[in-house]
């Protein structure tokens, strides 16, 4: 029965860091859920820092109904498992921004997990199956999951560099696939950062006839090619984004915000081409100029993560193709530098908080 | 050198009804372009009016450059031919909302004429061959146009039925052919008149599984189910509305305005399902809510009429299936009268003029 009474162990205290609002983050404890038959429990070694976390903790998307833990780019070791978990203790596991599903319904059973309505996510959340406990993330020492959303990552992959492919990685990969990516496609991607220096690595790993990193930055040049960009647009300099008019099928927008100029965005894309949106905006509407719709054919779409299927997919594909987030590490034990740097918009790409646990996963 | 001397005539005087930009339409005459050699002279018998027709010579969608003879969905009888026309003298041809394009680009060669930058429409613009010679349309007496843009009326169809399906029926069987509406998918029409009456026959000519006819007047309930509507939700009817929530895979909607709520009409649209603009709005931008694009995989995409292929692929469609618009005439020597019925909401579902030679041609 000691198996039997691990798994629903209910006394365990976690401890991250939470935000209510605003920052700072500050230190936060918390009794997880019973561990469940088809859950781990996961030390966590590193865990990324998105754009997401940071529009949660400083209030962006507004207020949060208690503290909050932010994290979904999570890398760890299982340390607990229930019965009928997928994943053994001692596995590397890496855990995104969806952890639980119904896994019945129609969107779960084609692949879609991500969009179930009884999906969780894994902060800001609650569970939807009638427990309604509060998901809370990765900055913090350990999480608990259902083992269906730990997803293997592959040796190939160290894990500083798996954390960032379970959001940046996936929220990217999806989109290219979805949209077909590949020989005869034209890709842009407006925005280079977390999400768009993995984005352009996929788009050449896909093999895209083009690959054009659109950014405000000209010290992005280089870089992009580097990363496997074939043209580079300085969307400020005027010659260039004309040259690049109505020229992409698929556009990745991996950022936006109040001062967002979607004609602008829209005048890239090619007929019957697709501008894809990738992070929620702060604001309830977007202006989006309709003539281009009607007489380009060009679609507005958007894209969340990735169900689990082409999560695991897309973390084989990386091993596979050597498809790596570039990243600085910083300790999780001051997890509010490690925010202030990513707001800043500093880390070429992603910020990579690591545990003391990550420590000793190194000397093993 | 008598056929060379008539296709290059350029003393003929056609008459019309144009606008400046405001009502009442006023009759004008005009020099039509010397007849090219792959041109046809059409005398025209029926035009329908449309939507588009309306906003541009109430002056809708901006000033008019020049008087502005509207009429986009013409049906008439050949009169003259260039030697290298497809149509022949005495032929009965429908004419839609484009008459020319470069027909070399990738969009003319995949059979999206409508989308080449050289294309000319029927009116209120010029041809771009380098004659900049204006364009005008079938509220007139005649009109010549490129005979690769004339298309055969199957004998099936009326000559006055005809007329609306060179724009509203086109312009509905596009996007629901191009998004697959048909076994499987559920489709939505929201605005059950000149468009969506058709739109909800060729959803039902298509055999898809669900076809909603989405209208605010109650009035159209039992017309719609006749049109082969499965459901039919009055959107003033929160329980009808609520009940149709996230259901509809493809959902065109026919015409929109200032007051359109995009969040409601999005609402209705299912996980990855698409919404369609037929109707180019009188605002520059519309307020997109984004939610439900990232989270939900909705797109919004726009179509625009259709190309050369498809508009004949459509009229013998209609001619095998039935498809029929119902129509009102009126006589085109009081255009204003039938422009007042058409502005009121009043036909079910579509006024046709009819010109002189119509009852010549009924009389053959």
């Amino acid at each position: 029965m000691s198996t039997s009474t691990k798994f629903e162990d209910t006394t365990a205290t976690f401890t991250g860091w939470a935000s209510s609002g605003s920052l700072p983050l500050k230190k936060f404890t918390y009794h997880p859920r019973p561990l469940g038959p088809k859950d781990v429990e996961v030390e966590v070694t590193h865990c990324g820092i998105c754009g997401s976390d940071v529009s949660t903790i400083t209030g962006g998307w507004g207020p949060l109904p208690a503290p909050c833990i932010a994290g979904h780019e999570i890398v760890g070791t299982v340390v607990a498992a229930g019965p009928q978990s997928l994943r053994h203790v001692g596995e590397l596991v890496g855990i995104g921004g969806v952890i639980n599903s119904c896994g019945k319904c129609k969107d779960c059973t084609r692949g879609f997990q991500q969009l179930c309505t009884k999906k969780s996510f894994v902060f800001n959340d609650i569970y939807h199956d009638g427990s309604n406990i509060e998901t809370r993330g990765g900055f913090a020492d350990r999480i608990r999951v259902n083992s269906e959303f730990a997803y293997r990552i592959p040796p190939e992959i160290s894990p500083a560099e798996a954390a960032p492919l379970l959001c940046a990685g996936i929220t990217t990969y999806t989109p290219l696939k979805h949209f077909g990516a590949g020989p005869g496609k034209r890709v842009g991607v407006m925005g280079i950062g977390g999400l768009g220096h993995l984005a352009i690595q996929w788009a050449a790993a896909f093999k895209a006839d083009e690959i054009v990193a659109i950014s405000t930055s000209d010290s992005k040049r280089e870089e992009a090619k580097k990363l496997g960009a074939t043209k580079f647009v300085n969307s400020r300099n005027e010659e260039e984004r004309k040259a690049a008019r109505h020229s992409l099928d698929i556009l990745l927008l991996t950022s936006n915000d109040k001062d967002t100029d979607w004609s602008e965005l829209i005048d890239y894309v090619a007929n019957h081409g697709t501008l894809v949106l990738l992070a929620m905006p702060e604001i309830p509407t977007i202006a989006v100029p309709p003539a281009a719709l009607l007489m380009r054919h060009v679609s507005i779409a958007g894209s969340l993560t990735g169900g689990r299927e082409i999560t695991q997919e897309m973390l084989d594909f990386a091993a596979e193709t050597g498809v790596r987030p570039w990243i600085i590490t910083m300790p999780m034990s001051d997890p509010n530098a490690a925010v202030k740097v990513t707001m800043e918009g500093r880390p070429r790409y992603r910020v990579v908080m690591e545990t003391e646990a990550a420590a000793r996963l190194k000397k093993h």
